[in-house]
């Protein structure tokens, strides 16, 4: 069966040891956005973002052991997950006894690897199925990593894709987790594809797409753009767990009741996706930065299985076999409805409003009364007319006024365009 | 049986050819405001009120056509629905043909004559039974329409009692329809009997009656008084469909919870009226235009079967059988308890409302501890005042206050007045 | 059995004569402050208290009747209850008929003495059981009763205790009751056993203590303290009814939603209580002053069965039987809870609050990162740390944040205090 691109964008990431920073990060920020002209904002090690503090960037070239046999295993060219993430450089030989205090091993997945950082304390260290552990023998055991550190930068991807309104919704996702698949590539895969479908629309509203590391990246971002997006943004989702074979979980927004948990909703709601809700709460993704008590974002996440839902999470298990490219295509198409009912979302005034306009005369309704109006059909553009007209007050959006009418979408949106055209309303954005 | 004074005007009103302007309507509103002294406000032919332009009077001698037989029908002096409304003047020889294309007719209502206009466009034509209009045979038919077309006034009829306060309820209605019943004549017939019956009364609310055209009309009021109204109005009502036999009908205001809607069920309620509600749809009657977004007045509409409910609406058909003055009385009944029931609401201010008045001191209460007063019953009476003095806040509605009190209206009115005389509280409008 | 403190303290107040002003007043209030150096506003007599003005002190010496056997009955002495409060003295010679008139008696309660009283009207008069009444003889009957008005003062008892924040929760009762139990002194009593607990405790918010006469007291005192209570008042509570067998009623504030209602709801069922509540209405105690339009505090009244619901309400029935001393140990351990939960309830803010603080660097996260974090549990203290940081926005309560945690209260106050020692929130009141 050929690759379809989400596959082969897929292969080529999966591999790359990535990290909070560090050339596997950048790697794979071009990767993904290629032809998509981010912007890199960076930051350089040791300098303070609020709280935080960037660190240097973690740089490895090898990493194993060697057993009292001289066999290799826990080999990070084999899988980048048996070395931790941010481990310092060793070359040593420990017995068994000792090498086990540096394993790290998942009793109730004894085929996992997990996955395990250190970033901000300096250890050394390997991560090994708990099956391999449990038969290791003793002995003498060499320990070997060539890792080093180095003032470097940490990374935010940045685009934003301008429509007619500065007014904007946030895609957000993470690009920091090494070889897994389903919390890790699923999200920056879907965000670069929402981003290139919109690169070349002509939009109403803006949309601004930003892929970093999680936490650290998220905060750093939030100084550099954090009134701006209080200022201006609408709506947004941090985009992970994307591509796994579940339904659809949507994790609103602390408000809770957002426009962005209204986009969310309504959009699985009319792709007739299966799906639950579940109320904010502040462990998670980097939905806990942006809603942050003085940022207070309203970001939310459409997600398929949740993180803390699925034992696979932070393994070697979280791998292709995991996950599921109609699904990733699935969730593309949700948040490709999320911004459809956004361009959609109008405001309209209508620019007499003192009692009805004279449609008669502009031919848009019969010249010749409408006999039996009411038992006929009056024709459903015109039902339209006088439902827009009526509620074109400046606050009621488009949606709410559609759902009034019975009116199929095309109809009502041509309703729209007639009295635009006819400068009987005007529209505007939120 | 002897007519009744409903029946009586009615019949004097049925067969005059009203239309938006002309003889017809000036006679008709003479008729029906006799004694009430309503002040005519008037808006030329030619005049720009807001979108619309005022047209010309149509005034009509005769219109019939001759078959090939020399025999009369669709004759305007039978039926004036025979001939379109604001027809232009034509006199002419046609073959069966060519005369069908200027007939108007209902197939589904073979025995119904429609009811059709054409007010903005110039045009003739007649409107027939269907069951007629099969039975024409080919031969030359002559069309004779003696009508002309002249400067004149589109008139507004209105009429304000004032009460003590300025602020006002508005009862609207039509008078721009040839002979029909149920969707005209009840209308203003039922505006005119609620005028009536407070012209002579001391009322605490102002109460404003307009009698006009439908559409240009209600436009044309409005750029008149549009702003006093978004002052001063409380709560409206436009007036139709008040006469057939069926159970009422409320089409709630734009605003879904306004005080018009509060007031309307409340009457319909303490009516012990079978009746159902409608949310506001902005095709229908003059609410409409009261409701567009630069007034949004809350106006309600309290109706028996409503216009789009019934098969005879606009047609021949919609005649003096079709209606019931037994359910006209019953309508101006409910009407004239929304009055009753704004006249009684009030906003009372405790001039103390620091601790409770000393009641005992002025005999309004025991001066002899009423012991064991919680077994006994306290006098609903003195458990008003404690409820009235405790909610007279000045925005809490006498009709809130009454209704926690389980007291008769009886007593509960005496209980306010005590108190009110006594100078505890002072009572206020909205 | 040996008495305990309650009973005891019962036992000394249950005797006296008290009444709205004079001795008995004076000295329970000493009885029942002692220790608690509650300071004494005074009202003199003839002062004007916005509608009211203060009466005289009444004392009295002696009251009986002799009957044609020289016998003595409804002898003041036997029970206070037996000469209707504020009597003017009197020293006559009456037949029966005329006597009659003068007694006061419950026909359905035929051996209870009724409780009356005549403040503001001279009368004289005596209190009988009806079974006793039914048995007099024609005859001479000698009434004396050897009172005395004075000019004086109205007393009320007040004593704030002072916590971190000036924002106070009032606890209001009355003392002018002569001798009943549960209508009476189990207010008093509640409200010194709740002042005491508290006079020697480092409280967050203040906390007010009022004893004084119904109605007119607490009108004197809202002329005095009515301003500063608008101001401070957080909650407040009138306390009566607090030692019958019965389950807890709430009634509550006329606002229905206030802080006074959430915290006696929520103590309530912390305490595992049945109990019901009932809207406000404004007969009963002191609430309705506090209440009155323009104070509008928002105090609520926690009582066993309330004085409209049961029959031996203001009768010498309600007496040391009808009461159980249990049942006024939980009442004091239920406001007790109400004062727990609002000392409590803080407000925190985040001082960083752009984005997380980094809990690593602070040893509140482990450094190494939690694989399979969601799976294995986080811990309930860091999980914590997550939710108060998130919803550190100086206007959600300490309850709501508790609310959402699933922690025990235990852990989250320690999560409070570690975050709070980190200075990462601050920590304000109301």
């Amino acid at each position: 069966m050929k690759k379809n691109n989400l596959e082969k964008v897929f292969d080529k990431l999966f591999p790359i040891n990535r990290s909070i920073m560090g050339s596997g990060f950048r790697k794979s920020l071009d990767i993904i956005t290629k032809g998509l002209n981010f912007k890199k904002i960076k930051f350089k090690s040791g300098q303070k973002v609020y709280d935080w503090q960037i660190p240097k960037e973690w740089n490895i070239k090898e990493g194993y052991i060697l057993d009292p046999n001289n066999r290799k295993f826990c080999n990070f060219k084999e899988n980048n997950l048996h070395v931790i993430g941010y481990s310092s450089a060793i070359n040593k030989i420990l017995n068994l006894d000792d090498l086990k205090k540096k394993l790290y091993s998942l009793k109730k997945l004894p085929n996992a690897i997990p996955y395990v950082t250190s970033y901000y304390k300096k250890r050394w260290g390997f991560c090994i199925k708990y099956n391999q552990l449990k038969k290791l023998k003793p002995g003498k055991y060499k320990v070997y990593i060539n890792s080093k550190f180095s003032n470097g930068n940490l990374v935010v991807g940045e685009k934003v894709i301008r429509g007619k309104s500065k007014k904007e919704i946030l895609f957000s996702s993470y690009l920091c987790h090494p070889s897994m698949a389903n919390n890790e590539l699923t999200g920056p895969i879907v965000l670069s594809e929402i981003c290139k479908k919109l690169k070349n629309k002509r939009l109403n509203y803006s949309y601004r797409f930003v892929l970093t590391s999680e936490t650290i990246g998220a905060i750093a971002y939030l100084k550099k753009r954090g009134e701006y997006l209080k200022r201006n943004l609408i709506a947004g989702y941090q985009l992970t767990c994307l591509g796994d074979r579940g339904n659809f979980t949507y994790k609103k927004t602390k408000l809770s009741n957002s426009y962005s948990d209204y986009l969310a909703i309504k959009a699985l709601m009319l792709k007739k996706k299966k799906f639950k809700t579940v109320e904010f709460f502040p462990t998670g993704s980097d939905e806990r930065q942006y809603s942050s008590p003085r940022f207070n974002l309203p970001i939310g996440s459409l997600m398929r299985t949740p993180y803390d839902k699925y034992k696979e999470y932070h393994t070697s298990l979280d791998n292709k076999e995991f996950i599921n490219f109609k699904s990733i295509q699935e969730s593309i198409n949700v948040y490709l409805k999320i911004i459809e009912i956004n361009e959609k979302n109008k405001f309209y005034k209508n620019n007499l409003g003192f009692g009805e306009p004279q449609l008669g005369k502009r031919g848009l309704y019969g010249n010749l009364s409408s006999y039996n109006a009411f038992n006929s059909e009056l024709s459903t553009i015109t039902n339209n007319f006088f439902w827009i007209l009526s509620l074109s007050d400046g606050k009621t959006s488009s949606h709410e006024i559609f759902e009034k009418t019975n009116s199929s979408l095309k109809i009502f949106n041509k309703s729209v365009k007639i009295l635009k055209k006819r400068k009987l309303i005007s529209v505007h954005d939120l």
